[in-house]
């Protein structure tokens, strides 16, 4: 086993995070966010519109999407245009939506819709953990700009939402992997929080490997020490818009 | 909190299980698994090459696709053909693959592609799960049939693997879920686990829900004996066919 | 010319068929055929409404699809998913449903839909005549069901719809080809008959070969006889179900 | 019954029909037929080489390709771009094709591919028979046209082709329906012929209707009168090309 | 610099040019227009509706669609179906609909919707430039044929509207460029006028080579005396039906 | 006519332009240019092949994808996934593939691909042009990490290449319209130029309008200036990577 890890973090240390709010315009929710070289631009929309079959209900709808632009890998990615679909981009937009779905009361929210666009202009690893954790800020964001919500006192939001990667690396579990580790992992997994400490996720998977308890037990203590410090970098941005 | 489950099982009672090899004649692997109402045919085909970016590497391929028929569902299902995209379907064949390839030794297995179909007759709840705990008995006999491995004395299989769903229903955590359990759970969780007792993958989801570590404590717990029966059927069916 | 036919059944005979009813309960009808090994899961839905072009006239509406399961051939047939579009599925379900709808008082049916799925699950020749067969019986299942027509004494069903195939192998002109013969048959033809004996299609090919009025005259004669037989076993599967 | 056809025709009269050749340049057969209104533009071209799976062994292939031009019918029919797929028109570039590959000699013609586009300008019925007519005569200029066959000696074409509709209208078993016609018929039938008399294919419908042995005779009476003067025309259109 | 051009045309002499109506009977506007061997088949049909986003506003749409026959060039242009999309044919569309569209006053044509179909039979360069010029009569046809406009006095046409390509060959500038010219043109440009002589749209490339504002000026030259011919002919064609 | 522009600009003045290199890692040619609002990350990979078509020709190929992301537009711009297909799309990443092509050396460059990806992050207006401008500079970025150039003494770049639209907005010719201005513009044209001042492309277009010869030049002469002064940038962004 190598003494440290190859950028030289402790197992438990995340990468350097910024968290850029209003980084575009046209969306009221528009977020940078950075894990290391991973960048991912979170935008969210407002539709004042349900889905057909939601319809009259007085619920609304969080869902989101997920791509990778072309230049954020070497060598390049395809553009999944025409019929080409790439599962993998499914998988992570299914749960993306549903961790923003786990913290937001649909009744409070009204008959609208909200998307959050996750744009990968950057991929290092851990992606969509970043895509989550910043697209709920921005999500916080697009809620605020909501100005006829049902009942004005009650925030749509019943909690915040971080997510953070963890895996078994050179048989040593680690937090926060890069491209580099998540390669070599033998062990990968995917942890989504609340800020008050409850799982919404948990997605592990042995690659070409298995697990038993006491890995489980050493990656989930590490996924929750990340999201714990991830929840406070969210706090700290959204400032006076936090909404707890 | 209601006494006992809707259908009188105890909390970590399977449904009736039943897995009838060679159910069709095509395909060398051919199994028919019920769990309860729930039943999937899953029939493994051996083709002697492998897809185009594996060439020449002396290594072999597991994939898996599922499908649900129309009429396995009330209201008929629609089918997936011409641009429709179901998420659903390609988070769970893309699971099923996974879970296979996780006891397949790929160099043992020579250049050739197993394709397990996984197509759901009937659907009560559970069908990714059945769907890879029969998928492992037909992959076993497409193995079995193959005549000129790399090294004869050396199986491609190195170990099974089965897979059954865990939740938290009306408060109280239950092993095999069917359908309505499944719509009512407030935590819905798949855990596919080798014979050997070792975690191939979990996944956990709060479905409008969250849920702590003793709630995830006690469904591992459920799931662990569930897959230990599940693990003793496979090996009853496969008879002197059984790998390991 | 051989003495017999290569699986010593003689040329006006028809292969094994059995005809299961409620083979799955989602769907109203359903019923598993097999001629010889060929086997379609015969599944029929009701929906209660139309297509938009039909809406308001107080007529319903019968459709069919058909559909291979990947395991059903060796080698392995791929999925029709995505884009593709396989010519010979289209015509076949075209096929099964104008042969269903020709005995059908659409009036009598009311504003609903039914829809006739035909999956085969071993292919070994004349899938698409079984799948004709079959899949009245589950017609008439899934119309029993329904509970309001529009005139409770008047069925719906006009006659019953048999089908099966004929062609010239080996110069002999026989009933009921299974895939070997198919394959050899320098003509090949799908005839469709009511239970009373009247023509509802007849689709026959020379396949590299052309024939004449006698070949036809001996074709139409070995049809005629194997749908009569067919029809029988049909009445005896519905018993008090048999709508005539 | 009415004394005579809508359009003063006798029950065994064709509609006026002109075939003429080298219509366009590009394509070396280029053939327009009328029949009456209906108009089609009939181009063979030809390919030296034939698909993947029929390389290397010294024969050829001919396929065909059917389509509407968007202004030909009334109210315009939309292009079929995109993913939409039209059964009707797969049934029928599939029956074209068959219907000329039975007349070809495909050792004769060689490792090269014609294609057969049939377009139809304008369509008042029978725009598939009329293709079949018109592609005959394309397909025989095309294979005029190829300077290096296997066997100079040897034409490629064995034998002529031909095709008519027939149907019972007013019932009255009438030859060569237009647009009208068409739409009331009880049965329709589609009969391709060689020109010396053997089928090569019979389809034919009830149309919410059955038939019976005598209407059949009927039919393939009036039909084998109308490709008998078909094959007349393409002999004077073809004049010292005509084949055979 | 050869003395002049491969056959024989000056450099400001247009193709020989036939506009023929009423080419095709089902839809109002039928023009088969050809420029040398390029030949198009115009057809204009009228729905009395409009796209959605357009109800209500008492207004009306023009749209255009242009294809290319397969047999239309040599080698044989695979026909675009299926998710093939071909961004040539995409631009031209585009083209012509703005062109026509220039000249059509919507509210004087009421809420209906004008489809022009441009069908390439024959390809010989300037299939675009063809396709306006042959499109505006189809229109002024298909505008003619609608009995209950909004204000009869007033014609939806404000206009007429012609198109011809012009380019720099062999360092020399010329008119209607045919397909031999077209390829070896070092500049290729669209123009779209009014009959009146404004331009409607200048699109022009340098393909490998760039131009300066004395080759443009040329080019304008040679276009506009091109476009006062097409236009006279489109007047002598129509006669009584020219609208202006 | 009011007496300026809604931002205050002069007729002649083009939006604050901001050129970023490096702006991501994975691609050698990343740059985000900024023309007011309007933001584009232009970023160009190297491909050491080229496409089929092309092989074994010593030739290389450059070309570009333009996509516009959800967020970048007000309301949510649909992503273009699975049949969908957006002229408007396919036609500027034709333009923007085009005008790079004019100014590179197909043989100097080897047989290897460029592409050019352009991603709008926010939309104002001018998102094509600023691409074009932004796109150069990656491409310049791209090639100059290249190692083995078949000459290293010559560059694949024969030139700079920039552009900007130009329009009718008001009655008076304005340089580099916002989405404001777009919207209202009677003409609308983009210019192509290289840094030496020649046209690569003129794309003018009359919007329900038309114009005349003294427009065009109007038009000509302010994007003239304006190509100039962006050229300036990027010669100032590029340093001594100019390519000149």
């Amino acid at each position: 086993m190598p003494s440290q890890r190859h950028d030289n973090r402790k197992p438990d240390e995340l990468r350097e995070i910024s968290i850029k709010r209003r980084y575009t315009r046209p969306a009221p929710g528009s977020v940078l966010i950075r894990a290391g070289r991973t960048t991912v631009l979170c935008t969210a929309s407002v539709e004042e519109s349900v889905p057909p079959w939601m319809k009259g209900k007085g619920r609304g709808w969080v869902t989101a999407e997920y791509s990778m632009l072309p230049g954020s890998t070497s060598p390049r990615k395809a553009r999944e245009r025409g019929s080409k679909v790439d599962g993998r981009t499914t998988e992570i937009q299914r749960l993306i939506g549903r961790s923003l779905r786990a913290v937001v009361d649909m009744e409070a929210l009204g008959e609208r819709t909200i998307t959050v666009d996750c744009d990968v202009l950057e991929a290092d690893g851990g992606t969509r953990t970043a895509a989550i954790t910043g697209a709920f800020v921005a999500l916080a964001d697009a809620i605020s700009s909501i100005e006829k919500l049902p009942d004005p006192k009650k925030s749509p939001l019943t909690g915040s939402v971080a997510a953070v990667s963890v895996g078994i690396v050179d048989g040593r579990a680690v937090l926060d992997l890069d491209y580099v580790e998540d390669v070599e992992a033998a062990v990968d997994m995917n942890v989504v929080m609340t800020g008050s400490g409850k799982f919404i996720e948990i997605q592990g998977t042995g690659e070409e490997a298995t697990f038993d308890d006491d890995d489980l037990a050493a990656l989930l203590k590490l996924a929750r020490g990340g999201i714990k410090r991830l929840t406070a970098m969210q706090k700290e941005s959204l400032g006076r818009q936090w909404p707890l």
